[in-house]
């Protein structure tokens, strides 16, 4: 008989924990074992059954056939070659990073390259931690595989399964690709959120004030800035050259908009902001249209 | 017998529209007239129900007891003091708009100033015209008056009374105080979201890619950009001063975090995210303390 399949968990935060947690919803059979850097956060994830066992991550490696690593990206860079280093031949990895690039570099010659499998599913919410993790964070939601063909196709296809199980299709994408993309629609946003949030509070020292003032538009607007410096920082420092890229290109848009105003150029002002107006077109399609996969 | 009080709405839009709305959800007594620029619009606003009457706007302001002026801010410099030319002595006028100053120094040597009171009610959406108009758009918000030592107090008061009964709370202001401080919470956060469109629509030219790679997280920093150039080019314009110092403040703080990231300094920018996380008190405060007024 068979025995049941045993997942390991480094990194039990939101979506490690949200990942377990969904599993389990689905009645998903395994046993869970968990490690965290923290050990506070691993005693919660155990506590609140998202793990069965709480063990050092050099076990983990060892007992597991399946292997998700949900820490920082930079962390995954580190250990991802270690954890490589102490898996059985029938064990894979693969990590729920935001950036990819690095994380594929890290490993590129690494003779165990074909056991891991680099994904992002597109899915947070700015807390953290497990006890913020939740059995639906991941339905209806896109998942991202890239650099697949450096993948044993076995295992791409048992991390598809798994994600599927948890409520979520999968795209494939190369991993310079998806670090470019990211930086505009998600890496971007949260340097902006959180430089609003620092120009505000830097401004208005009555932090009443600004609960007084501002309408719901100030709060969707900054809410990205109540997220981690745990899981941001990395993010930003790994994809370096594209979150730069990013960051000048809209200093740029924001000087042509400064220059409009400055000169009262109402036609140029108003143009621009009915360019931007087109962003509606992307919110107002009734739902993702999938990329077939097989 | 006491006539039935005639209100008149200088702009059947979104504000102006969901006022009388409100009102009429109140059960508060009145004839509502109406005007709009757009004629079309005003026809909408008719059969709605929001409006009893579409009339021109010189009648409008010879035969209504109050005066509602929600029409974009440049145009309210304009009209305001035609109206107040127009009006009897007991009719009262206030304005919705989302500037202050140029509007009371509009006015300040008119002769009938204080017949005048600057309102500006925090709350909207980003839709516009009376086919957004909602009955308790109000509620709960936090209404500004401006430069009240300027208006006849009874007329402070009734403005007050009109607010109280739409739901809102009514702090005061001077009207320079009320322009730098939403340049910050309000005007800022829409030039960013504006950009930020701007910025990825520009990127990423296929739109289905923007959908399928962008978490919730984007949709929300970028949501005040589907807002209507109607409205903001006219505030950009009437509260510029504000407007380009909070941008150039901004620009300030996106190259301090920019350095931070190509110096791969991460100590400084695990510092600067920390600092912007501070923004979670802001919204954790559970409820707007208000200023008592009388």
């Amino acid at each position: 008989m068979k025995q049941k399949q045993t997942i390991g968990i480094i990194g039990v935060g939101l979506i490690g924990g949200s990942f377990a947690l969904s599993l389990r919803k689905k009645d998903y059979s395994a046993h869970f074992i968990g490690w965290d850097f923290n050990e506070k956060e691993s005693g919660i994830a155990l506590k609140r059954g998202i793990i069965d066992e709480v063990v050092e991550w050099e076990f983990l490696c060892q007992k597991s056939d399946v292997i998700i690593l949900a820490i920082p990206v930079t962390a995954i860079v580190q250990l991802l070659p270690k954890v490589l280093d102490l898996i059985p031949e029938n064990t894979f990895v693969f990590d729920v990073g935001s950036t990819k690039e690095s994380i594929c570099k890290a490993v590129s010659h690494h003779p165990k390259r074909r056991q891991f499998v680099a994904a992002h599913p597109i899915a947070g919410t700015e807390n953290s931690g497990p006890a913020s993790a939740i059995d639906h964070l991941f339905e209806g939601k896109l998942n991202i595989l890239c650099d697949t063909a450096d993948s044993e196709k076995q295992f791409v296809d048992e991390t598809k399964y798994l994600f599927k199980c948890i409520g979520m299709e999968t795209i494939e994408m190369s991993s310079t690709e998806h670090d470019l993309q990211l930086a505009y629609v998600s890496h971007l946003p949260h340097v902006l959120a959180y430089m609003l949030a620092a120009t505000v509070l830097h401004q208005e020292k009555n932090e009443q004030n600004i609960l007084n003032l501002a309408g719901s538009g100030f709060e969707s607007t900054v809410r990205l800035a109540k997220s981690s410096p745990d899981m941001w920082t990395p993010i930003f420092m790994e994809n370096k050259t594209h979150v730069l890229t990013a960051i000048n290109s809209y200093i740029g848009n924001l000087e042509v908009i400064k220059n409009h105003i400055e000169k009262e150029d109402i036609h140029q002002t108003f143009s621009l902001i009915e360019e931007a107006n087109k962003i509606r077109r992307v919110f107002n399609k009734s739902e993702k249209i999938l990329t077939p996969i097989n």
